[in-house]
């Protein structure tokens, strides 16, 4: 961590101010500039807050060298992380898992329908939405319990394992029982006591970014979940807002690179809600394989526009099996397969 | 609601469009446009799900016209909502509420102890987080339950009612106990579990607007709270993310004229939060009140820098009072007081 | 377009209303709604001011529902444009064609040296900066007519068509002699002044798209050249500001789907500029090849780390070479070649 | 300026590293942290290109401690400028000044008449744009030389000095000979060409912040005029692109203690563009004088619904007398006057 105090800062002061970063445990190194002085602090500053010392009037700017987490961090643990879902492998050179289903589950028979379709397709996990957030209170809210067990009930029946989020801790016991992989919605992203319910959970977790988020923000995301005790963490990427109103968010794929970069963890590209058109998601989804995600998590429905939400979005079955098809002979140029 | 369809959208495809729509309970109205055709939509659509309309693939755009919300919008409530926080009013042409208090409740007799120069300030009510949402896991995450004990014995020594954010359901209970003002923090404003709990209490909620959130988003949560019953919903703006990096958060106050047009519910302003920064809170609490604000939320700490969290942000008591007397010579000017 | 009129709206403010909208051209068809009342314009609305309409203080929405352009509409012209730089045909199904080159144009012996080993990675096309834009006026600007002399001559060496941006109106006479694809940068690409001066030549216009604008604005601005007569114009995403701060820009893939749907001129990708960091060009490379793009414009220099501008993103030849090989691979998945 | 390296970097870089960094003639501090060795630049770092040291791939992060730039740099000029616009002075401690006037100047008459109504309302200086930057080719592009014709004329009439947009290079002789104070768009803030060209003449120029700048480019286009030798910069804050979509733009108030921090410039804020509702316009002008702006620039017309270009963010002169009457009482308040 860099600290620079300003142009004539009582000695006095400056002095206080390094005896009291010294009583942090790290070691303090002085460079007099010509405008201002700058303090280099040597040794684990994880613990440091940058807040406090932006406190004192005396100091002008501070800034983090070192990146502030540990478990999720690539420079501690150089090899990939391979998260296992049910047996389902996902992350390393493992293969490209493609998770297809509803957005909304929406009964029985349909559930276990787009099951048996998406496995058909090439997809080797299922999703689906009991909990969903919406933005209105007069929108359909999800089947709840009801639909996560129709999911059981198609894992029985198909053998994939199924992801659905979560919207609040309360719920864990029966994400525990129904669901392969839990996912933490965009919204969610910082709802630090959900995080918290998951890191005491061995389940993996889908974590989407949010919406306006930092990759350092979703990275610190995973880190409050590893910092609990599940390193089972798969970061999801579903598109960030910005100015464009042709789309409803931006499909950021640029994530892929720099999360490999910067972290062990794996990544999922979502690109129905990343870009919330169906005419879209062919052509982000190769491209997402070409950059190298470990994994596309895609909305597919038997008939898109009687879907009970984001029908918008969805591909039928066979607009899905066409890119899984295309997709494996992507992820062969780039030394994977599907 | 207004909708067109592609050109060269077969007949029969439209003909069924109408029939759906109509199946929905309003009044479908037809104009043949050059190169699209368009469909007005008259009666209540507020429960007609934009998505769906665009999952149809002959749908070229959906526009909502009438606003999503009923119970918080202005047009069906006009006079101002006027929220009674535990014998404090505010909104309307009640005078401009001051609320100060430390970022972070940090022992009792600091907070007995600021408690009593917020109020010989001209401040009203109390402010003091003791459920910390801190973007890492190492950081220090509140008091908790002994936070909020030390904020009602405060309450108990001045008079002075209590804000402080709740962050999950399961802690309903102990802020009906201990607090007056249950504040929603920026991160869960579309925690819509947490939403729905709290329309189902009768104490007052402070609902800060989301980092990056629309105002028609902000006003939709707050018509989560309402819809459940509790219509004691007061708006804060704390700043929104933009690129500046000059501060922590950009405060928007062309959000208290705009708020003031589409909904009846008070608006209060966070200019520390909102700035990041104390040197410029003074000039940002002038502004919002010379605007309309109908409080103003604002840190104040003993000795901002040895604060445990946000001290950068904190007025030192005396910095405080200084904001009220002149905010209370602005608030003459345009027909308030303080 | 679509227009609501506010509740309560007197009848003969309505009539003067719908009178002064027939006096432009247009139909006006009129729904009764519950809280709004709606008119429809049907007929050639490009030339009605949005703008002036709202000034009417009874107006409450106006929606546009045709795209405000025209000549760059593909529903007006369904075919893809091919561009012909000096040969180099850019489009439709032609090859993906990759530019590579320099930042900065830096001397005769580097640009021809460049030039060569550009051409023998597989590129097709020469790029370099001789007028530079530069946050700074203390930095270093560009050569300028000496950079184009030095282009012009690798052209004549190597046979590669060059490009270069142009930054003001009254350097077209050099660029017409020494330039073969002429760049409007991203801060220009609303600087009408020069779009119009570009709309009066028939070189082809590589129009970069501003930092913060959207699709509909980028190609507005394109169609101000068209408009003036010049349709030669390449549209290339050069990455977006965003939050995010491990990366100078977001590069956003998805206008390659976007404009092809909305648009038929050529979609060029800059992985360069649109990262600012090497590590990440080769991934986002193939992820545009992936996604359907008609080219690559790659900064390529001898030692980027010597380079006098932009060395952090550059590749060098052997790193460019790489790119265009498994570029190849993935462009023939999608039925393209390079 | 602090320069971070990578771990493990080999010894000889390092030494190479500092070698190449004295050349450059700063003095160079080495710290050996845990992860990263940081090096701290002592001396005049203007000059220092941040682009080219990241390019070293043994560069982790990069980050400057000094701002880069100097004219406009409240450090090296700490009293506040007041720029002299034809007699009419802004800045320092001087009277809030009040710019009223139409968005196009639309003929003789219209303009004269305006001049004389905002004189009569308090006005101290006319503004109107001859030059209009459009989104779209099919617009209106204002008057030309005929408007600024009309300006000057009403200068003669009324006394008070005009203001108009110049958006190319070439029209300098024409701004220098009728305008007093020439502006440069939001559009054109990193317009460099323009910049310099601006950077040669005497007249005061009033520099719009760009839709999605930062602070810190802003005040480097400032320092692009005053590095050029033009030191009569007045910074004007007109709204910021942001998510909203009830507001045109968002009016970034907070910019006003920044750049009082920052440089010695004088700020004028711009409500009319800033939010692009005339019902909007009053609220935030007496913010703007509450947080201590030195001007204000407001759209005045005497029908809005009638203007040829932006009437929805016009007031009326009745309107505009309203907001000098308020904003004067509020002026007091902050010990200043209208």
């Amino acid at each position: 961590m860099i600290i620079s105090l300003k142009k004539n800062t009582p000695e006095a002061e400056v002095q206080s101010f390094i005896k009291s970063l010294e009583g942090l445990g790290v070691e303090v190194n002085r460079i007099h500039g010509t405008d201002y002085d700058v303090f280099g602090l040597v040794g684990d500053t994880t613990r440091v807050d940058e807040k406090t010392i932006r406190a004192n009037p005396y100091v002008d700017e501070v800034t983090r060298i070192a990146a502030p987490y540990k478990k999720a961090n690539r420079l501690f643990h150089p090899q990939d992380t391979v998260v296992d879902v049910a047996g389902v492998k996902i992350g390393g050179k493992e293969k490209v898992v493609m998770i297809g289903g509803p957005c909304s589950i929406e009964g029985e028979e349909l559930t276990l329908d787009i099951a048996e379709k998406v496995k058909a397709a090439g997809g080797r996990m299922l999703r689906g939405g009991a909990y969903k957030p919406r933005t209105s209170p007069y929108a359909f809210q999800g089947l709840g319990t009801e639909g996560l067990k129709y999911m059981a009930e198609a894992r029985e029946k198909t053998g994939l394992p199924v992801v659905s989020e979560m919207m609040s801790a309360d719920k864990l016991p029966e994400f525990e029982e129904y669901v392969d992989l839990i996912q933490v919605g965009a919204r969610n992203m910082q709802n630090f006591d959900l995080l918290k319910t998951l890191g005491k959970t061995k389940k993996p977790v889908l974590l989407k970014r949010g919406l306006s988020n930092t990759i350092e923000e979703w990275i610190m995301a995973a880190e409050y979940i590893m910092a609990g005790g599940n390193e089972n963490v798969i970061m999801c990427e579903r598109g960030i807002r910005t100015f464009e109103r042709y789309t409803r968010n931006t499909l950021d794929l640029s994530v892929i690179p720099i999360l490999k970069n910067k972290t062990h963890l794996p990544i999922v590209i979502d690109p129905s809600h990343g870009t919330g058109d169906s005419k879209l998601v062919e052509a982000m989804s190769l491209a997402a394989i070409a950059a190298g995600a470990d994994g596309l998590i895609i909305e597919v429905h038997q008939c898109p526009k009687k879907a009970w939400s984001d029908g918008a979005q969805s591909l039928t079955p066979e607009a899905f099996a066409q890119v899984v098809e295309k997709g494996r002979k992507i992820a062969q140029v780039v030394g994977r397969d599907i």
